[in-house]
């Protein structure tokens, strides 16, 4: 059985993260989604709202697994016997971050392999940090985000003015 | 009537914001020039500060308006009646975020075109974080900003030692 | 009257040429989309081929002016009485090659602004010699260009493999 | 069973590519490595040249299968019955091209994943060109190619001079 | 006698860091290793201690000279009658924020000659902020820095669970 | 005696390699400016002719020698005793295949050390190709290239027409 890993912050998780993980699925038995726990930036929200909503939003994926991990990806990836860690591409400055985490991972574990894949052209240029700000400001988000994540948004906003 | 926005935080305003405005005001009956509230870093000059360093800068230019806004750019747009955002093009990096802001606001705002114009190749690599950087360590600037500037940023400089 | 000129190959013009006419129509009083006679690649399209396909596909456009120009790019602006030159800014090393060109155009004409416009990201990765690599090839282009374009693409193929 | 296609020119096979059909290995039952009839470039090795090559080099990967193909590659896959479309990412340059064709080739064949592997970091810079280069001026390229290629370069550089 | 000065934080100094102060050391008379007190962020280890750790790396460097400055480089170079500044190319982020700064360095000193120089392809993806990353979550940074640093970073480590 | 390697095809020499020959001359005892003999473009100017026009406009250069070479070029910087290869850095596509370059030479010749430097930025964008394209449009390039080279450019665009 082929399984993979698919870190992230997912703060929150967007259609991009969704469109990546459904092409995953296509390639191995098993995608891990895992929250990486070590980040020292602060998040917009919790671990356990960030959980809640990437189950509720995969609930219907067989072969989908939520996770969160502490420590290094390659130790948690050994432990999870995966053989790939997926990573989204999308712009320039992703490909050299991700180049350098997929070369200190290998250079860490030299067995595991990292999967670069392409999202959909729509997705090209989301991620969770833009979709923080625009939700911040009372943009609508709805084309960027599953309706759960929506939902969470607004209550965030909501709760930030009072 | 042609109406472009010009966004930016301006903090302080450069010699490269200028040629930008400049090449923007060949193109468009009104340029609004505004200062994006929402930001969320700590700036060196108050809104109040950069307001009336650019108002003094732009005095003679009959086409510019100077103002501030909050919420989401293509809102303010929106109420300005403006056809364009102007940015400016420098480094690959700027490329990026840029496209992405582009993107954002499109989709955000279907009828609003967002115009790269490319500064003269002497302001390739200067923005308003290198002048501050440079003015705190007490080197010259005075290539890189207006005088008013110049002068704000002495003072600065001087009540930071105090 | 502000008037543009949308200077290129066109060949064949493709749905991310007219995404890009389409903005700089909202910006422009007049756009002139002209095709540069001075390349040294043999195109696939001969240059009556080129301009009649153009004809066809911005019949309806009202603004819009079809030409051929000899020469450099900024004497022919200038008979043509420009304020600017349009370019669809779509990757990063096009993004190279454009400022190069935007460069060498103000140091040839300094009152000459150079308008980059950014397509619907779904021509991102879209480009003429794409379009005839498919098509040789007996691909679907459909979604890439007009439906003059597709006859003539198709027409090219066949008289090829006789 | 999940087949993958690593298409190319192998003009000549390196150990890049090599690099690359191992990671490929990993994740899929079975890898296509095959070459692209269509190039207008005129290669430095014959089709059948570049095809033994291939071979010789491969014979001891059970789940390998060499081939060649014409027309689309989505065509191809299709026949194939593949799930993913195999690429190696090195440099920038690579990166905008390959995302390109990802997204053309997603465009021509929806249910097609393009899986892109990072070689080890010492075959960051190089290609067939560079190989072909050095060898051609007599440079060492032991390095770079299996012994096969080395022997067929060496080869190639004598007929030349004569 | 041709002086170059390599700057930087060396927070802490690795392998990547030495393999172009090696290069250096090739093509100037002496080197002067100095590290920018200026940096507003908060390092992990002191001044000292960084200090202390390029003292015992560098020992048996007959050429090089360890040092620390305040203000600006320009003026520091022009102190100790530097010829050049050594500066590591790695990514394509570094290059442009590296071109920044060497265009800026040539406004405030046009004598002073920036020397780009690339290390090592193994070290392409290596920063001092990664290995501070890895060590933090106690994976092996042997690779990445000299033994010195990695009894520092261990130390740092123990002392930070308790 | 510190010796350096400045390579190129100079096909025609530019104000751009001034800019950076100026700047060797500082770092070296010696800079060879050498023509690369092997390269498979058709040039402009013929070897001869590049050579004349190089050695007028280096004339006053007393550090400077003018040559030409064939094979690899790390085999002629063991000829000329020489300890460093100087490359201009001008734009990012530059950027990766300079450091393919340096990559590989450093392979085959680990001593040599590959020195980049970026040229005045009134020259990023400069190259001999477009230099070249603008002469054959009748387009004015006195400020792109010395006195000498702009007579040649001239004589070659006369006699073309004839």
């Amino acid at each position: 059985m082929k399984i993979a890993i698919y870190p992230g912050s997912f703060d929150p998780i967007t259609n991009g993260h969704l469109d990546i993980l459904e092409r995953a699925m296509k390639l191995f038995d098993k995608v891990i989604i895992t929250i990486a726990r070590n980040s020292t930036k602060v998040p917009m929200f919790t671990e356990t709202e960030r959980l809640e909503m990437i189950r509720k939003v995969v609930r219907s994926y067989k072969k989908v697994e939520v996770d969160c991990f502490d420590g290094l990806l390659v130790d948690y990836a050994r432990r999870k016997n995966a053989t790939a860690i997926v990573r989204g591409l999308r712009a320039i400055s992703d490909f050299e971050y991700e180049l350098q985490m997929a070369l200190m991972n290998r250079k860490l574990s030299d067995g595991l392999v990292t999967v670069f894949l392409m999202p959909n052209e729509k997705y090209t240029y989301l991620n969770s940090s833009i979709v923080r700000e625009i939700a911040r400001l009372n943009g609508d988000v709805s084309r960027f985000v599953p309706v759960v994540v929506l939902k969470a948004l607004k209550k965030k906003a909501r709760s930030a003015k009072r």
